[in-house]
């Protein structure tokens, strides 16, 4: 593992800012975006100055399929999802994420994407806390 | 292999009207969209009946992550781009489905997604078959 890469990883302020801390998979930090409209997930490969999935070593991508399926499992089994959505944009946030993002039909962004969509309603502390104490127990965090 | 899977595979008619074929991979069907607002490829992984990426096997997840490392690489080569956006949404299609989509700052979506962003507008043949042309050349298509 490239120790001096993960040493010097910090999370961007912005995903800071937008989300809560679920903790930290094996290669990747786990964050609920704090808007209760839509459980998502954001991974952050916990990597210096990566942007772009092919950016990363091709263990280290291996790594984040595998922490994809996990999350996107544990999140499946937590909350309703008629669609899971699974996407590493970075137009604005170059730091490389990935949204695991669980859709239902009648969500209000339904069938577009999330983003830019209206403003985030972050969680009151109770549902919050359910639902990182879910995804934490579901993945061993 | 599931072979069975496989053969019953079908591409969704919508994905085959919005789109050129380039070729086939080891899983995945690989499609140009006919928009050349951006240089957008999409992955098909050949699965009948797959709509998330958690629903492929493990080693099909894995062979689709080193097929998405080979396309982006690809076409990053052949295009100019800001930015890579790699997703897999389907809440309009379901059959699993991955975009590869090269960003720039000066398209007409960025710095928000392209889904649902005004009317695609069709290549002219030699420039479609000029960007075919070379992703083939450097996938070994």
């Amino acid at each position: 593992m490239p120790d001096s890469a993960a040493a010097s990883f910090q999370l961007d302020a912005r995903l800071e800012a937008d989300t809560l801390s679920v903790g930290d998979l094996p290669l990747s930090r786990l964050l609920l975006m704090n808007d209760s409209r839509f459980p998502w997930l954001i991974l952050v490969p916990r990597r210096a100055g990566v942007c772009e999935l092919i950016d990363l070593s091709e263990a280290d991508h291996a790594a984040l399929s595998t922490e994809i399926r996990q999350v996107s499992g544990a999140l499946r089994d937590l909350v309703p999802a008629d669609k899971l959505n699974v996407a590493a944009l970075g137009n604005m946030v170059p730091q490389l994420h990935v949204h695991v993002i669980a859709r239902t039909r009648g969500d209000v962004a339904w069938p577009g994407p999330v983003w830019g969509v209206g403003r985030a309603e972050p969680y009151d502390a109770a549902t919050a806390e359910r639902l990182v104490a879910g995804l934490c127990a579901r993945l061993g965090l």
